[in-house]
């Protein structure tokens, strides 16, 4: 196995294309590495500059003082041929190429992108692009991409890609909220997959200390056998998440459309995949969901779900969720019965889902939450928790955070927050950092703890 | 049938369990009551009290100088006989029922339930509860409810649930927001549904100038052909969306524990209203988003969907998510690609899903916008659109909003948004008011459509 560490924790890097104007490209990608402050040395080629913000720029890559690991190439599609002959010759080991017009753009296209593949093999220069957004690495701070994540959450998530939007649009979205941010590792895009590909990826990952968890969003797999054996080989010790749309006729044809090349036969996909303990995931919102779930908890020892709630409704609805997605509800024990029965009129009999909305009119806010979560979080019978909370006024109580803290951190069982109503963004935020995920709706809720409860290989 | 109006719509009303004290319950529903600003003439009934917020007091319901259309009672369960019979008294047409401890809570609570109805009945009152968060009618400002509503969103969306989380915890949640709000015209949690039923609502409704969408919340269906029959009648003028949950055996236990009845067989439901033009939901999300886009967009003349994307793996996504809910994807037209490709570089065709995020470089985000959107909304092959775009800085331009409402209001299209980036809550506030409805990931937005397409009975 090829070991590809130099694209993707670079110990120093250039960019070719490299521009002094930051509405330019080039000058967006070598500015965001710059800032993010990457850890090696740092050489823009451009044979028009000197100097480009504060690095001194290099008419060639021969003329670089230093062997370089990482090229990034940002010129268009007519510079690619002598850009890789470039990396070549001056025998960096690795290049990134963003410029978009290779496979995706009709036969000439893939002609090219044929050609450039075919330079760098031979120079055993390892390649990931055309058509990527670009790499993040926060073990090395590379900030390898066209947009800026001044506030990245570091941590064990690794990303490969064959899509800008999980090292863009999404990511920076997510990463603009002030609290429930997955912990990032690295994202790499490779757009169209020339030669860098999943199972490359799976054999660093599975050797990388920063990484804990692993998402591929992937469109097709270059050696389905060998990716689904190293995914089943390391799959207990580091989760596999993969988000793989094409899955129907429709999404098929969309595919090819997007990365330029036929996407894998999705029958052929779930077969080979069988039993290796990968998590299959529908969409954007369920793979961010399980990456942050499988970062956050523990894996949890069975699939018996104790449901505590203070709105019935949420209850059932997250009942049929839990028959839909293949749990148990959970048969809390005697004693548990008869402890959660403390917050409740005498009339009025525990049961799982556990309601207890009427113990916060008997016990007041504070009591009943602490016997009525603390209650499904201890029982022996209980494996994975579901809380959906309702936080008007009359359920608030100062002492939540606090209080959600101390049973997740007492029972190490998984658990999903559903919260609704005024004070649920205050709760939200008090328990920052305390590996709780909240989740906005109970689908998604149920859902993520489903997969998360999936029997790994 | 009977006119449920003194209910919903109230010209005076009397609560029965007034207090001055604003930390019980019934100091918390009156005073929103009068903060709600109420049009009728409203009664506190309390012998302890002379004033309440400025309402005079009064020792009984017999006290009170005019005809009470609505009573709301707030005392304890054993109060309740003694108060409905005050009711029936005093000529009271309807009363509803805040107290919890009736049929969810065990055999003489049921009694107890059974007894008031009989009392009720045969006094001609009409009744809601026990066990209910309250009522909402903007129409008359009837806030009674124990959750206050500042921001309520007044439109067509008129609710009748067997839970308070539609008038409680999530409809506050959802009145927080600065967009996007749903607007709601009534919301009517009749709790354990003791008398007042969905088939007096759907009469109500029907004739109700105020409600353009119907939305049930419901647990089980008194009489389930004649709500079948209604729903078919009325379904294609005032669309009707159902959440009743309780699909599956957990489920079904669920909901008998939540309203102390047993639901309805879901296959029974199923059957009976198939053909009848409902669109039925699965939970707490979807509720509100089906009856925000009902609120927001026409009905969409086929099924066929055309996707714009500036992001080809969304484009992937919901081409899945297209096919599995039963979409097809529209065939732009040979003018709508041609003048879709004006945005592309030579090599690259449009297709549906139509990606130009490269169209961003190669003309700038202004225009590619203006013409990737347009070209679907314009499509003659297109019945509803849908756009999943990425809102990077590059992407990003002063007139979006602009640009959003022009091709709304122009091309009377349902559409859904879904919308990536730094500048993505920009743009949604610039759409306001416009009638586009924005969702938070691709699932939700196609899955939307999908049920706005489908046929009316």
């Amino acid at each position: 196995m090829r070991d590809v560490q130099p694209l993707i924790a670079p110990r120093s890097i250039a960019v070719i294309g490299a521009s002094t104007n930051t509405a330019k490209s080039g000058g967006i990608l070598f500015s965001n590495l710059v800032s993010g402050g990457f850890k090696g040395g740092l050489y823009p080629i451009n044979p028009k500059a000197t100097e480009i913000l504060g690095c001194k720029a290099y008419p060639s890559l021969a003329d670089v003082p230093e062997p370089v690991d990482l090229v990034y190439i940002v010129l268009p599609s007519q510079h690619m041929e002598s850009s890789i002959v470039q990396c070549v010759e001056a025998k960096a080991k690795a290049a990134c190429i963003i410029t978009a017009g290779f496979a995706e753009a009709g036969p000439e296209g893939i002609a090219l992108q044929d050609k450039i593949r075919e330079i760098g093999r031979k120079g055993g220069l390892l390649m990931a692009g055309p058509n990527t957004i670009g790499m993040v690495n926060t073990d090395v701070r590379m900030m390898g991409s066209f947009v800026n994540f001044p506030r990245w959450e570091e941590g064990g998530i690794s990303l490969f890609t064959q899509t800008g939007i999980f090292t863009g649009a999404v990511m920076r979205q997510i990463m603009d909220s002030d609290v429930q941010r997955p912990p990032i590792s690295k994202s790499i895009d490779v757009g169209n997959k020339i030669d860098v590909d999943e199972l490359d990826f799976l054999h660093f990952a599975e050797k990388d200390e920063g990484t804990k968890v692993i998402g591929f969003y992937i469109e097709s797999i270059r050696d389905l056998p060998g990716f689904a054996a190293k995914v089943k080989e390391i799959s207990r010790t580091k989760p596999v998440v993969m988000l793989k749309p094409g899955r129907t006729a429709f999404g098929k044809m969309a595919s090819a459309c997007h990365t330029g090349s036929p996407p894998s036969d999705d029958t052929e996909v779930t077969a080979a995949l069988k039993g290796s303990g990968i998590l299959r995931v529908d969409d954007e919102e369920e793979f961010v969901n399980v990456l942050r779930a499988l970062a956050y908890l523990p894996r949890p020892k069975g699939r018996r779900l104790g449901i505590a709630t203070t709105s019935g409704a949420l209850g059932v609805i997250a009942s049929d969720y839990a028959s839909d997605f293949g749990f148990e509800l959970a048969q809390y024990s005697e004693a548990t019965l008869n402890k959660m029965e403390t917050v409740f009129p005498d009339w009025l009999r525990a049961a799982n889902p556990f309601d207890f909305w009427i113990g916060i009119d008997v016990k007041g806010p504070r009591e009943a939450h602490e016997i009525g979560l603390e209650a499904a979080f201890a029982d022996p019978n209980v494996d994975l928790v579901l809380c959906t909370l309702l936080a008007p006024p009359n359920a608030d109580f100062p002492e939540m955070g606090a209080l959600l803290r101390r049973l997740r951190e007492t029972y190490d069982k998984p658990v999903a927050l559903v919260l609704y109503g005024s004070a649920a963004a205050r709760w939200t935020q008090e328990i920052e950092g305390a590996g709780i995920p909240v989740f906005s709706n109970v689908r998604a809720g149920v859902r993520t703890l489903s997969l998360i409860a999936q029997e790994p290989a």
